[in-house]
């Protein structure tokens, strides 16, 4: 897209025309706000667009369509660490929905709200705070100023039994590429089941406009979880590393027999220490990277473990009850298990503000380090640094404390608020396979992964997330240094690397950056051709994120 | 299609060289059987081909598109009442699956299998027993002969907390129109976390392969349930019909709650005398339906409720005795609420052969009128003459005892094994609405319904089914008797005149039949043409059941 040919500057005026001046921003700060992200890659657009209802989101549509114009469309585009705002080609216009964040509907009853995709988790988990509602947003533990139907489109993860949350939307309006609005489910306009039954009628079609370029989603039901009699939150701070093949196998059989409801996340002495330290360079001797020593002393020193599990129970107190007594045997043998029960949420509430106002991090430590004395009188037990945040997640109260996580590698150090990680320069990449959630599996998947980590000078950091009985997240972070000479380079040949060696095993990525995106279905022509033809066949201009997860529409090979 | 036309001849020919002389039928009498359904519509077919293999699918995929030979695959065909093998359209080839029945794979550790379409649930179930399996199939009440793969791509349903069937497919092995295999999921070739993990990489794409003709599932991954340490059947016989809206208000609760955790039946009166006895002609009084009166005096005289609930128990012992309470508080108003547990079943078994093998209906009402008073000791209890096969259903054990209500108006009585009701010549019709699981909901649905029923002279027949805590599937019967020289044409207009006013009050329907597919989506033209632009770009030529959910791939207009 050249900005200064005539096309360009005529489809910019259109754009103005639809929206308005103020909504259409094409100054070089602009453009390269909405450029950037965490990871190692640049794509630049060529204007930004913030419509503010679908009536104009169709009309920018039509615009794009006679101009040939590719638009990336972002709910908020706080996808850090995959892309922010970043389109998978230079030139792309950028459209962002936020100014669309009408909460259309909450429904008590049937434990659903209807909202536009601008909408976020900070605004929804108000909304029902304010009206009493009986009804509990999930959410992830990144900023609150994500959007919800963005994020679960996304198909990203929480922690409650929601937490899946591509699995908890039901039912999509949906603008075309051919600016045709449509509602997903087959039914006419707004059917009573719309919002509570998945599948609808004929093909199940919501799973086209997850993780794709199909349409523009402008709003959709998601379903809420109504708040449990009881709530507790529980960590395992797993002992010994070696325990790691038996805790996946506990994790499986309690995900079976019900009693992990929640998405559990077990995070590894790296990542911990991301969420609660800078990082500690002193501590490689003079290497890229910490040696297993090193990580050793740091686990010694600040006291936690090689991993740590996090997740939460939910039910009636029977309920909790049975499902405790099922956690504490199959966990308790690993090292210490705490729960924490509603009757401490009140001190916890209060710490949790203590420490998001401080921007000392030693002193945000040092709070939950007091936390652990006061609410448990026990010995040191590092995860209580993390636990009034983490509880607040985990019943889906947002918040951006361990998203600072992100700044792990950062010279600038973590803001105190108002984070914004791919803002301040930070060097984070997410490269996340899919695992079943076996021993076996697990280790060959890490064996695989940890060694590439290390042969790049990177420290191996990952959270395991356990998204159904069978299967788990591996999320991983390669954190590198934006402002050092060499790790963007480095990191990037790490990602490159784990790519290569994962899909050639096979292994599906739970979700993928922009600029990489177009690999994701290259040994599987068949597949990549079926996508191409359908979005050929829908959007046959090519308007609607060419090259989002790899499809493009090109069918001329 | 022209059956004496030298195109066709040549078709015929190279399917036979395709698939082996006897795997290709074309006598009046083969054509005949498979062109038959319940339904008062019919279409002919014009041969019938049995393929062996994957390999084979897509040689008969590529003689269709030489020859623009429109093909209708069914795994088994056993959809009786939603059109058996029947095509939209006259003169289509029928291609039927059930030669391809090997279970590939049973993962215990990861609970599933990996099957072919002519798998059926006997087939399955045994084959678990056999090995001594942990894991249970789940079953729709259907007969044991039906594929599992072709109901869970139809969506049908069963009993146990898997039996929303295509929520537990994972991973599809799919011959497109093009004669490409792919596997969903966007993997290379049998990724580690393929039946595992739903979602896969970019668009979640399985969902196009339901209730749809995008392509032909040759193998699929499908979640088992690791079988439970405790599990409990319960019944509730409702006691007054002015109590349907509490009991749906409850059922939505229990559903919440996480202790009606199976998809709970709720059976009325109708439905319930056609599980057990033949239509009472007699009990009419001349009309062509039951009057509210005659309704309540067979409720007398045999013992039975306006409503029976069924569904049951899964867990540890803790979970079950947690969540029999619940059940226990919220139902117990209603009715009389019975509890089987494991202890009962040696009997039960016993007494599930000795009804089945009885041809006497009366006996086998008999037989469980005794149970009763065996078991329970106590008053009346029409709901035990079903309890061993209901039993059975729930956890997992097909069997054909309750499928033969759909020779309820059957003028030569119920066979006792063989059950067939497309073959007999039995008139049903289903009709299925979605309806979201509130009692305002229900009523305005039943209240839509009901007198439509009444007016065409037929007794109104449901079963509501809770598929979520959210919706239930009014699963409604047009029970009419073929023989009768104007009851056909009665049903075929109730059917008519009740799909047009749900569609007109945005009702989905949860399954459609076949002859009566091409309307479901007129009201919505965006999405009717989004489908046909799919699909005419993946089988521009049309020879994949071309109109099955009313996709023709027709983007002419």
């Amino acid at each position: 897209m050249d900005l200064s040919s005539a096309d360009f500057q005529e489809a910019v005026a259109a754009l103005r025309a639809a929206v308005g001046d103020d909504h259409v921003r094409l100054s070089s700060e602009d453009r390269a706000r909405h450029s950037r992200d965490t990871i190692p890659w640049q794509q630049t657009c060529s204007v930004v667009v913030w419509p503010g209802s679908r009536d104009e989101v169709v009309a920018i549509v039509t615009i794009a369509a006679r101009h040939a114009l590719p638009i990336w469309t972002f709910s908020k585009g706080k996808n850090w660490g995959y892309g922010a705002t970043m389109a998978a080609k230079n030139g792309a216009a950028i459209v962002i929905l936020e100014r669309m964040n009408r909460i259309l509907e909450v429904n008590e009853e049937l434990a659903y709200a209807v909202i536009e995709p601008g909408v976020t988790y900070r605004q929804l988990s108000d909304h029902l705070k304010v009206r009493a509602s009986g009804l509990w947003a999930d959410c992830p533990d990144s900023t609150p100023e994500a959007s919800v139907i963005g994020n679960a489109l996304d198909r990203g993860l929480g922690h409650t039994p929601y937490g899946d949350h591509f699995a908890q939307l039901c039912g999509l309006e949906v603008v075309l590429a051919n600016g045709v609005v449509i509602q997903t489910g087959g039914a006419p306009a707004d059917g009573p089941a719309w919002h509570t039954f998945k599948w609808g009628s004929g093909p199940y079609l919501e799973g086209l406009f997850s993780q794709s370029n199909f349409g523009i989603v402008t709003s959709a039901g998601i379903w809420l979880m109504p708040e449990p009699e009881e709530f507790e939150a529980f960590f395992c701070e797993i002992a010994r590393e070696e325990d790691l093949p038996a805790v996946v196998d506990s994790l499986r059989r309690l995900a079976f027999a019900g009693a992990l409801r929640g998405t559990a996340h077990l995070v590894n002495d790296v990542l911990y220490m991301a969420m609660v330290m800078p990082y500690p360079r002193d501590s490689r001797g003079g290497e890229h990277r910490l040696s297993d020593e090193a990580r050793r002393a740091l686990r010694e020193t600040h006291g936690f473990t090689p991993w740590t599990l996090t997740s939460g129970l939910y039910g009636t107190a029977a309920q909790v009850r049975a499902n405790r007594a099922l956690i504490r045997k199959e966990l308790r043998r690993y090292g210490k298990l705490t729960f924490v029960d509603r009757s401490d949420l009140p001190v916890l509430a209060w710490l949790t503000r203590l420490i998001q106002r401080t921007q000392n991090v030693r002193l945000a430590s040092w709070i939950g380090g007091m936390v652990k004395n006061l609410l448990i009188g026990r010995a040191p037990m590092a995860v209580l640094d993390l636990i009034p945040t983490t509880v607040d997640v985990l019943r889906g109260v947002p918040g951006d404390f361990i998203v600072r996580f992100a700044y792990f590698k950062s010279r600038g150090g973590r803001p105190s608020g108002n984070v914004d990680p791919a803002r301040d320069n930070c060097g984070l990449i997410w490269f996340a396979p899919v695992v079943p959630l076996t021993r076996d599996q697990v280790n060959a998947l890490f064996d695989l992964c940890r060694p590439l980590f290390g042969s790049h000078g990177f420290d191996f950091s990952v959270s395991l997330i356990v998204v159904n009985p069978r299967s788990a997240v591996a999320l991983m972070q390669i954190f590198y240094d934006k402002s050092d000479a060499e790790e963007p380079a480095r990191a990037a040949a790490l990602y490159e690397v784990l790519c290569q060696r994962t899909l050639s095993e096979g292994y599906q990525q739970y979700r993928a950056n922009v600029p990489n995106m177009h690999r994701l279905f290259q040994a599987v022509p068949g597949y990549q051709r079926l996508l191409d033809e359908m979005k050929n066949a829908v959007d046959p201009v090519g308007i609607l994120a060419p090259g989002r997860y790899g499809i493009t529409g090109d069918v001329s090979s």
